[in-house]
């Protein structure tokens, strides 16, 4: 099989989308997520985003790369108006419409309705959930740190609530994100179910990892 | 199917391995890298990441979330030192051996060894690459954030250099990281094979996405 090497002189004279859909498959698979969020006056919003990803366990933390000057800039706004948000797993049965809401849509246009998904709401935060989303948490903003290298913003939130299936949850205490059928995105556009390999057992020195099933 | 609502009061009552492994699973499927690099005196380090995230296409930005108080502490000293880190993707004749990078290994034994992995080394950068790995790519240290909220920090790389088997990339200008056989990590310890489900065009408020293929 042979193999390419690109230097960085190499990335910078590929046509922008070309480049675009190569950096973006870079990092691997991707987490799926909409991410929920509402304004002072009750305005919805619903954005998918493939840059969810986890900070700590104690405090439950987790974190999302924000572009601001695209249509996700509404939910940066969002969340800082009303200092809090959801996380919704993108399943199989809903994929083609968690990918609608990328569609650039005015402010006073839900996702939601557009996407043809629907707001659910907790008592513990204002943020909507998508009822659809089988796993699924509200955030309070905790923390943002903006990128200076490319205008991007790092917000990451405090879980404070979780919903998921039961048969989801899992006796060493993870939650089965396959069997709920989250699904990975590769890419600007590729969506992907999964199959587990194995688990494997905490790595120690002095031992090969065994198969735990 | 029965649902369950955990509050933060649930979360903190969760023994703090059930609750590592819970909170783990919840920003869904995640990428798996080895990160490679060097210290100044040549000494060589590998450990597994599951935190590697997009950043930007122009500039090309990969970053990571790097826990300073573990085993990964030696690749942050590193990038510190010399700048620069290699990210190599994990595909499924690999995922045992990087797993066994997360073993608290000191700093004169190299992971590269005590996993049966390779090193490859480019003209473009010191950090070793590693040698199996299909889909790697070279950085150069560009910005660092440390978050307050639990002392982790985000690091992030221009990607310098980039090496690929000439049939993984697609005409439209993305990697076939499945074609590749990266795998995607959910929880602490769970590895996953993928089944693309579909391609989607480019959303528009106006209509549907389609399948590309």
């Amino acid at each position: 099989m042979q193999t390419i090497r690109f230097s960085d002189h190499d990335i910078l004279k590929m046509e922008t989308r070309l480049r675009a859909a190569f950096i973006n498959s870079l990092s691997g698979f991707k987490s799926g997520s909409l991410i929920g969020s509402i304004d002072s006056k009750g305005n919805t919003n619903l954005a998918i985003f493939s840059s969810v990803i986890h900070i700590g366990s104690n405090p439950a933390l987790v974190g999302f790369i924000n572009r601001p000057d695209t249509a996700v800039r509404h939910t940066l706004e969002n969340i800082m108006e009303t200092n809090c948000f959801t996380i919704n797993h993108i399943h199989q049965a809903i994929y083609k419409k968690a990918h609608q809401t990328s569609a650039r849509y005015p402010k006073d246009i839900s996702e939601f309705e557009a996407a043809g998904l629907t707001t659910e709401f907790s008592t513990l935060l204002p943020a909507p959930y998508v009822k659809e989303s089988r796993i699924k948490y509200g955030l309070e903003f905790a923390e943002r740190h903006d990128l200076k290298i490319n205008g991007t913003v790092l917000i990451i939130g405090k879980v404070v609530e979780i919903i998921f299936p039961e048969n989801c949850l899992l006796p060493h205490g993870a939650l089965d994100i396959e069997q709920a059928e989250t699904i990975a995105i590769s890419g600007l556009d590729s969506y992907h179910s999964t199959n587990q390999l194995s688990r494997l057992t905490y790595a120690k020195p002095e031992k090969v990892p065994d198969k735990i099933i």
